[in-house]
């Protein structure tokens, strides 16, 4: 699924969709799944009854942004069906079993952060989000209303919850499922135990009792439930003055070049060299706007909003389009001066204003795509860049970062406000937490520190991994790049999964350290995807045949 | 490497070692690595440079073992080499590439353990454990030194510690080495990556600067120093009255009989019905002894202690020799008012007596290792049973418990003061706080309540999953049961592992949840394990040939 394929592209505005009809009613959104069985975004497969592709959840992925943005009147998303008696069947099965392994663990990563892109953005946004099940919800689609901050389902004598990966396909419900079971909705151990390997799931009042929905709901009422239900979060107030008031600001297409040698965005750009990709981030054009209002004027142009953009389509087409690039190398250009005016015009409007602190907000989240980016991660602090603040996340976010030592061409580095809690790693700690875990006297060094670090005193400090002088640079750098892309990519990315999340876990990191590892093992596994696994014989008469040593 | 190889034994004793030295000079002993190359466990490797395989690991989990019931003398544990200029070379790469991917996951789950024991002893028994690391330290062998509280290496300008997992072989440092790097010595992330790429390692104070080991000492003063350190904890408090005027409590063999159609031990067995393993665990002959002096003159005999250890071997023999059975179905027979006095008495003694405290401290080990079990885990609570307080935390670990509800033989189950923290699972909270975890009223109504529950009053508890009537059990179990047996072994495996361990995460927790599924996909490529891979052509003329598309 890689070069003879149609590259994937992730851009998309709401005209454009084709699976989900996103309709406004004041501060009601709504949500409504209606996935066309014949435009999946490959051939060979068919999405009926609701079941989803990478497709569908990429115009899932832009209407939680669009939402955040172009929204700031909407209180409550409502996600339903157009189908009768059908919310979600999940992934569709015939597209996974096609898919290469590298697509199918692609894949769940993406429908698992556009999951908990809708946690983000409840939290974030005071948008309550319902998912109203009026009819039978599997699979995927029960994970996708776990994401959900409540969930209705319609008691019919038919319409029942279910996980049925485990007994059907001999794979998990890895989009989060086990995970928002036990850790969010903490359904007790033992009822989820049966409830994963029950097919044909559970319905109505039962289902309300083990805790897989919030409530259960008679068909005859169910539509004004939901409506009333909606209805009651109408007048919620929502954080940083967003209001009804206020224009949203939308989200224009950023228009990139797309090449084989790379990608062109107007601040980032990516610039493939044989299993290297370099990507080069752009600091801002002049000073930050004189107060909030000018920077919603600047709309999709305001810099940290568009660099947040641009980064995040750069990282999607390298995951799904680029597989053999094994090594990121981080890059940046720029006035370190603007960068830190910017991160001080975030700091100071971010907690007041709405469409200041999307922009931040949206900063995160990309950053939690390099964290957990399955590549090598390498950024170079160079003469001429802007790795500073909230940049200089990005060298924190790297497996390592080598900072030129030249006496000639001095180089610094600065810290900013938004380096002490804005913008958090997936286990919930700063960056600089994360890195200073065994030593507080490092962390709180570096954060009583005014004014910058030259090269050697940013290595002293631990904030860099090393400073090699303009004689060894070249040579230093080049060997590591060689060295990097040498090695098995599947022990790097095991390697880096393991060694990026010191320190606490979270719901993230249990979903992509824990769970996404033991799907991904499944997926290699003859039980599953071999000629008589599971996954392979789904919808044929054949039963699987198993090994049936268990490891 | 399971029907037709021997099976693997766990039991043994120190004069049977042929692979470590265990020494005691009063409070301190010394376990001096010592691997005979041409006595490996299978044929067809050589243990070259102290590497190990199972064989070396069950002489050092038996050692463990017998540090904590047979030696209340000793204060420290020095962990060497008798090979000059080298500690250990880890596990044994042949040994491994000849292995099946069940045999490898297996082998790394026992190493893991044995590594956490180690850790365990320390805490719980005032031992301090030092890794004199006279010479190269690799892989696995630098697993085990981080697996000690302290490590000095010598600095003779050759000797490193290194993990040449990623590099050389193309899999992880799976013994926990990357969890505990970051996550117990805490060594910087963008660090512990230079050092995981590094096949060569790091000497010397660098290695002590970065936080690998906590003390580079010069060649010429290595001994000295390593003996003078052990002798300043010579005098050492030791928790609960361990003394060496204690005599220690001998650990004599168990004496089990195996079959093909199970183990018998004397408290507890296992009958194998197809792909099913009925374990009976039995209570006590009598009543507790009167007083801990009484336990002590007991030894192995002391009810709780017995239990443990042929529980424990029960669980190994199905692990390692019976890899068809998938699901466990634990039953109990036996006096629960007993048990229910047993427990008064661990309760009573443990935070004073050495002794008593190693059985419940055995049993704690043993209810963890149910807790890891690749198996699926059934508790049946019927009339004669004794699942109360300690024996409870079985039906506790189970995937899913059944209890009677007959009103002909009215069976009960009661917790005691065990079920309230004396037995934490790998997340360290107790099975009754992992169970309630989201509902924390009905958590404290189950510690306020006194006395028993019946069937039905214990599934409105929340403390069995279901309590079917007389008419309906044997259907029901039976199904259940059958059911479970037909499900894909690798999906129940990955499905148990996200469901068992809700809540916070530990060290053990991310090593078995997050390392160990890792390292289990990376055993399932073939970038490591096809013809071409690292790990298959190890030690070959041949480079690896890797896939590089990026996962």
């Amino acid at each position: 699924m890689t070069a003879t394929l149609a590259p994937v592209r992730f851009e998309i505005s709401p005209e454009q969709y084709r699976h989900w009809q996103l309709e406004f009613d004041g501060p009601i959104a709504r949500l409504r799944m209606n996935i066309q069985e014949d435009e999946g975004l490959r051939d060979g497969y068919v999405l009926k009854l609701n079941s989803y592709d990478l497709g569908v959840d990429i115009e899932l992925a832009d209407a939680t942004r669009r939402l955040r943005f172009e929204h700031p009147e909407v209180r409550v998303l409502v996600i339903d069906s157009a189908i009768d008696r059908v919310f979600c069947s999940g992934a569709n099965i015939h597209m996974l079993g096609a898919s290469t392994h590298a697509f199918k663990v692609n894949f769940c990563k993406f429908t698992n952060e556009t999951r908990l892109y809708l946690e983000d953005m409840s939290a974030e946004c005071g948008i309550h989000t319902l998912a109203a099940l009026n009819g039978t919800c599997a699979g995927g689609g029960y994970e996708l209303a776990m994401a959900c901050d409540e969930i209705a389902l319609v008691d019919d004598g038919n319409s029942a919850v279910s996980l049925p990966e485990v007994p059907l396909l001999g794979v998990l419900p890895g989009t989060g499922g086990l995970t928002r079971l036990v850790d969010k909705r903490k359904v007790r151990r033992d009822l989820a135990d049966v409830f994963s390997t029950v097919a044909e799931g559970i319905k109505g009042r039962r289902a309300e009792k083990w805790g897989l929905v919030d409530k259960s709901v008679p068909s005859s009422r169910f539509k004004q439930w939901v409506d009333d239900r909606a209805a009651s979060f109408g007048d919620a107030d929502a954080p940083r003055g967003r209001s009804a008031d206020d224009a949203g600001v939308v989200l224009e297409p950023l228009g990139g070049e797309y090449t084989e040698s790379g990608v062109t965005h107007r601040y980032v750009s990516a610039t493939i060299d044989g299993r290297t990709a370099t990507i080069t981030v752009r600091g801002p054009d002049g000073t930050p706007p004189a107060d909030a209002a000018a920077a919603r004027a600047q709309g999709g142009d305001f810099w940290p909003l568009r660099l947040a953009r641009e980064l995040d389509d750069v990282l999607l087409d390298l995951r799904f389009n680029r597989l053999d690039i094994g090594t990121l190398i981080l890059e940046s250009k720029g006035d370190a001066d603007q960068v830190l005016a910017y991160d001080a015009f975030l700091a100071e409007h971010a907690e007041s204003d709405w469409f200041v602190f999307e922009a931040l907000a949206y900063w995160k989240r990309v950053l939690k795509r390099v964290d957990l980016t399955a590549r090598s991660v390498f950024a170079l602090i160079e003469p001429g860049h802007c790795f500073v603040g909230s940049l200089f996340e990005l060298t924190l976010a790297a497996d390592r970062s080598y900072m030129l030592d030249d006496p000639e061409q001095p180089t610094e580095v600065r810290l900013s406000a938004l380096n002490r809690g804005a913008l958090p790693m997936p286990n919930g700690l700063t960056r600089l937490e994360t890195r200073f875990l065994g030593d507080a006297e490092a962390l709180e060094a570096v954060l009583a520190h005014e004014g910058a670090w030259d090269a050697v005193a940013a290595q002293d400090a631990g904030l860099v991994t090393l400073s090699p002088d303009d004689i060894d640079w070249e040579d230093e750098v080049r060997i590591a790049i060689e060295e990097r892309a040498s090695l098995s990519p599947d022990a790097l990315t095991g390697m880096e999964a393991n060694l990026r999340f010191a320190g606490p876990e979270t719901l993230e990191t249990k979903i992509f350290g824990r769970l996404s590892a033991w799907q991904n093992w499944i997926f290699q596994r003859p039980n599953a995807v071999g000629e008589q696994g599971a996954l392979t014989l789904y919808g044929r008469p054949e039963r699987p045949v198993f090994d049936w040593r268990r490891t």
